[in-house]
C-alpha cells in the first residue's frame, strides 16, 4: 500500500514532539528528566474519588464549569475568562489552531518549549523563529514587535534554563504588539512573581498553566488558559467539547482547594532547588538562577572543560546510573547544559553523589 | 478589540458541536438524551484506584502501551494496529487531520455523526456530503466509491437510526474505492456483527470504538481505533503525546478484563431496547430496528397524525416532565423522530407511561 497520496499536507511534512524517557516502573532509578513533582498530590483526592466512579457512566461537564469557577477565585477573574485543556499542551494547540494558519505566522523563540513549532506544523502554519541575543536568554521586546506575527509564544520562567523576566518586558510588547502575546507560565508556582496583572493592561495576553508540575498531577493532564472574555471564547469553538473528563475535572478542583499542603510542597522543592544551585555554583558549573522546578546546569569535567561532548558524557554517565535527567544536543545554546528537575533530597543527594563521582574520571579516555 | 482579524481562515467560518443537554445532578431527572450506559462501570475499578492516586505526580506512558495490548488481544490484532484517543473522538480527529485537507475531501452520510463536517471544518478540509438515498438510510457502495474523495466516514450501526449493515456492503467499497474508509462502531457492542473481519482484507479501513456506551465511562473519555500498522502509525504522528492520562488508561484497561459484567450489562440493555421496540410498534409508531443503546421513533398523535411539529412536541412534553431524549429537527430524515437512549427499566416505565399521556392530549391546542 502506498499511503504517500493520502495523507494530508500538513501531516507530510510533520515532525512529531519528542517527550523525555518514561523508564519502566518496575525497574529503579532516580528520575529527574521531566520535571515531575516529587511528592504525592493532595490525600483529599482520595476522599471522594470511589464516589466519583458509579458517575462514570455519564459524559464529563463539557464546560468544566466548576473548576473554571475554582480557578478565576483563584486568580480572582471570571469563569469566563478561564478555558481547560486537557494538559496545557491542548490549550497551546488551540491557541495556534485558532489564531495562526498558512498567512498567518506563529512566532516564538528558540530555544524553548519545543512543541510550539510542532504545532505550527500540525497545522500547517507559517512560523517565525526569534534567536535570543546571547546566551542569558534575554527577551528583546523590539525583536517581536518588528516581526510580522500573529501570535507569539514565550515561556517565562523560560524552559530550559529556567530563568525569569520582569513583567516590564511583557509589558512593552503588549504596548507596541499588535497580535495575541500567550505567556505560558507552566513553571509560574516554581517563581516569585508571574504575569497575571497584566491581564487587566490588555485583552490579547494569554497565560497558560498547568496542574501537571506544581500540583503533582502530571499523570493527570489538567491546564488552563486565562485571557480576555473574547479570546476564550474563540478558544471554546476548537475546543473538544468533552476535552477533560469527570475524574480530572474533581481531581483538579479537590487539588486547588489544599492550598497547604500546595505551598508546603511549593517550599520543599524551592529549598531543594536552592540547595542543588548552590552544589552546583560551588563545583564551577555555570547555573541558571531558576524559577521554575529544574536547574540547567553546564558540566566541567577534572580538567576544567566544558562543553557539548563534556555534557554528553556527564548525560550518559547518569543514564548508565539509573540517573534520568535531560539533555538537548540541538542547539549551541543548550549542548553544553544538563536540565535536572528538582526531585527529593534524597533523589539529589544521590545525583550529586553520582556526579562527583563522575568529576574524578578523565573524560579523554 | 476587533479578534476577527487574528482569527485563522479555518476558525473564522468554523460551527462548533452542540452536544446533547446535561442536566443538573442536583434536580430529579431520566436522562436518556446522549446514549449514556444506565450501569456503574466494571466494580473492578475501584479496588486499584486508591494506589494510582499516588503515582500521578508521572506523566502517564505516552503510549498507552499495557491498554493497546488489552484491545489488541481482545480483537485478535497487533499492540501496534491499535491507538487510543481522548475518547473515539480523538481519533476521528487525527483521522481528519492525517487524511484531508483544502484538496483531499473529507465524505459523509448525512444525517449521521455530526461531528464529521465539525472535525473538517476545524481542518479546513474540503467536504463531500452524501444524502442517503431513501429513508432506509441504505448504503449505495457506487455513491462512496464514484465520489473523489480522500477519506470517507461510515456509522455503523447508523446514528441516529441505529439501523445495522450486512458487511458485504463495506466489501464492496473497500474493493473498489481506493481512499481510506473509516467505520465509526461507536454503537458495535449492542449489535449482532461488526466489521473487524474486514481488517485482513484492507490495509485502508480503521474501524473506531469507545469504551463511553458499551463499558459504562462517558464520563472518562476513552475510545480507540484499529487499522493496520501503517495507517496507525500516520495517526500517531497527529496525536497529542499524552493524550490519555494514568486514570484513564487503568479504568480502561481494568474495565475490559471485566468480560461477564460487561456481557451481563449488554444483554440487559438489549432486553430492554426489545422490549421498548415492542412497545413503540404496537402504538403504531415507525421504529427502526436497532443495533445501538438507542431506538428512533416517530412519535403519532391521537388523530393519527405524525411529522416535525408532532416529534417536536412529545419532545417538548418529555422535557418539561423532566424526562430527556434527543430531538434532531435539522434534516427531513429525522425531523419527525426522536431518539430514545436505552436506560434502565424503570427510566423507560416513566418514559413510555409519560408518552401514553402524550398521546391522549390534543395536540391541535
Amino acid at each position: 500500500m502506498d499511503l504517500d497520496e493520502l495523507i494530508s499536507e500538513n501531516i507530510s511534512d510533520h515532525f512529531p514532539y519528542v517527550p523525555g524517557i518514561q523508564p519502566l516502573e518496575t525497574k529503579k532509578f532516580v528520575k529527574l528528566n521531566t520535571n515531575e513533582n516529587p511528592y504525592p498530590p493532595s490525600s483529599l483526592i482520595s476522599h471522594g474519588i470511589i464516589d466519583q466512579i458509579n458517575n462514570l457512566r455519564f459524559y464529563p461537564d463539557s464546560s468544566s464549569l466548576k473548576l473554571r469557577q475554582s480557578i478565576a477565585r483563584l486568580h480572582d477573574v471570571h469563569p469566563d475568562q478561564v478555558i481547560i485543556g486537557n494538559g496545557s499542551d491542548d490549550i497551546l494547540n488551540l491557541c495556534v489552531r485558532c489564531f495562526s494558519d498558512k498567512t498567518k505566522p506563529v512566532g516564538f523563540y528558540e530555544p524553548s518549549y519545543s512543541l510550539y513549532k510542532v504545532l505550527a506544523s500540525l497545522n500547517g502554519s507559517k512560523t517565525c523563529r526569534v534567536s535570543f541575543k546571547d546566551e542569558m536568554f534575554q527577551i528583546d521586546p523590539d525583536s517581536i514587535i518588528q516581526k510580522d506575527t500573529n501570535i507569539f509564544f514565550i515561556t517565562t520562567p523560560h524552559a530550559p534554563s529556567g530563568r525569569t523576566y520582569e513583567n516590564s518586558i511583557f509589558s512593552a510588547i503588549l504596548e507596541k504588539y499588535s497580535g495575541i502575546l500567550v505567556l505560558d507560565e507552566a513553571y509560574a508556582d516554581f517563581a516569585k512573581n508571574n504575569a497575571l496583572e497584566l491581564l487587566d493592561r490588555s485583552q490579547r495576553l494569554i497565560i497558560t498553566r498547568t496542574l501537571s508540575k506544581s500540583y503533582s498531577l502530571a499523570g493527570l493532564r489538567v491546564g488552563y488558559g486565562v485571557s480576555s472574555k473574547e479570546i476564550i471564547s474563540v478558544l471554546n469553538q476548537a475546543r473538544e467539547v468533552y476535552n477533560i473528563d469527570r475524574f480530572a475535572q474533581y481531581i483538579a478542583e479537590t487539588s486547588l482547594k489544599d492550598r497547604d499542603y500546595f505551598s508546603n510542597n511549593l517550599s520543599k522543592i524551592i529549598k531543594n532547588r536552592e540547595k542543588l544551585f548552590l552544589t552546583l555554583q560551588n563545583w564551577g558549573w555555570k547555573t541558571y538562577e531558576s524559577g521554575a522546578n529544574f536547574l540547567f546546569t553546564r558540566p566541567v569535567d577534572c580538567f576544567g572543560n566544558y562543553g557539548a561532548s563534556i555534557a554528553k558524557k556527564a548525560f550518559e554517565f547518569l543514564t548508565e546510573n539509573q540517573i534520568f535527567i535531560r539533555y538537548f544536543p540541538e542547539h549551541d545554546l543548550t549542548s553544553s547544559y544538563l536540565r535536572i528537575s528538582i526531585g527529593k533530597q534524597e533523589e539529589l543527594d544521590m545525583l550529586t553523589e553520582c556526579l562527583q563521582k563522575w568529576q574524578t574520571i578523565d573524560q579523554r579516555v
